[in-house]
């Protein structure tokens, strides 16, 4: 299985909230940012993207939020395959930062390949994208380690 | 039933990515800021925070992308609380926009009430704030709405 390289973001002092902690939605971005250059690794980067017209769009995404992160921390995205079929991706994400030792928010998302037009349509990877997302799929451990992460919302009655 | 009132998002055309559209995580951005407007319609806003030092961490966020948004679009958020109980508020919103009828993506998060200090800790509503959320409260159909939105992030083999 080959690794993908890690995202590095840089924490934008205006992404710290008034509760002195970076704000829910900067994650997302960063993790946004993260898949822009899976994208890149994958082949379907901006020269890609001009020729074929086709890009990837997000579906679906859930965040969970573990540990707060300061102004002062470092923060690094590491990605995985969970999972592929011929138009779509299964993204996950784990953020790190130095200070803690387990991962401060995971985030797993729903990625489909479209074709844009006047009216954009999904399509298939090409083979070559096909054949990367096979080296990359994630073992089903890790795949797991995702599920309880993906679960629905819902406030349980004890 | 009180019914919420509805956030409206300037969009900022460096939230255009190169897909021509609002860049997923800037959806999860307009709703933060969104529940901002809510801490302050709950009376958890600033001089509350200042008082108390309570304020309300997002443990979980769940988005589902339905239409694009294009730089040309105008778009509002409507709140609803889906669920809640001492510590906790399930939060559902509906993003719309004047071209479409359906909505064009929809979010839920849970949001935990934080006494911050040395070491932050969840911590009872007030009374007062108790008692707006059950007048806000969304009846079962709505809250059947967001069930779906709020699956587990898979892929299913037909």
């Amino acid at each position: 299985m080959t690794e993908l390289p890690p995202y590095r973001a840089n924490i934008d002092p205006q992404w710290i909230d008034f509760n002195g902690h970076l704000r829910d939605a900067y994650y997302a971005l960063v993790a946004s940012y993260a898949i822009d250059d899976l994208m890149d690794f994958l082949g379907l980067d901006a020269a890609y993207r001009a020729r074929t017209q086709c890009t990837l769009y997000t579906l679906e995404l859930h965040l969970h939020f573990l540990h707060e992160v300061k102004s002062s921390d470092d923060l690094r995205v590491e990605s995985s395959i969970l999972d592929f079929d011929r138009k779509r991706i299964h993204v996950g994400c784990r953020f790190m930062c130095s200070r803690v030792s387990d991962p401060v928010a995971t985030t797993d998302m729903m990625l489909l390949h479209v074709h844009q037009g006047d009216k954009p349509s999904s399509a298939p990877f090409p083979d070559e994208v096909q054949l990367q997302l096979e080296g990359l799929r994630a073992p089903p451990a890790l795949r797991e380690a995702f599920a309880p992460s993906s679960r629905k919302i819902e406030l349980q009655r004890r």
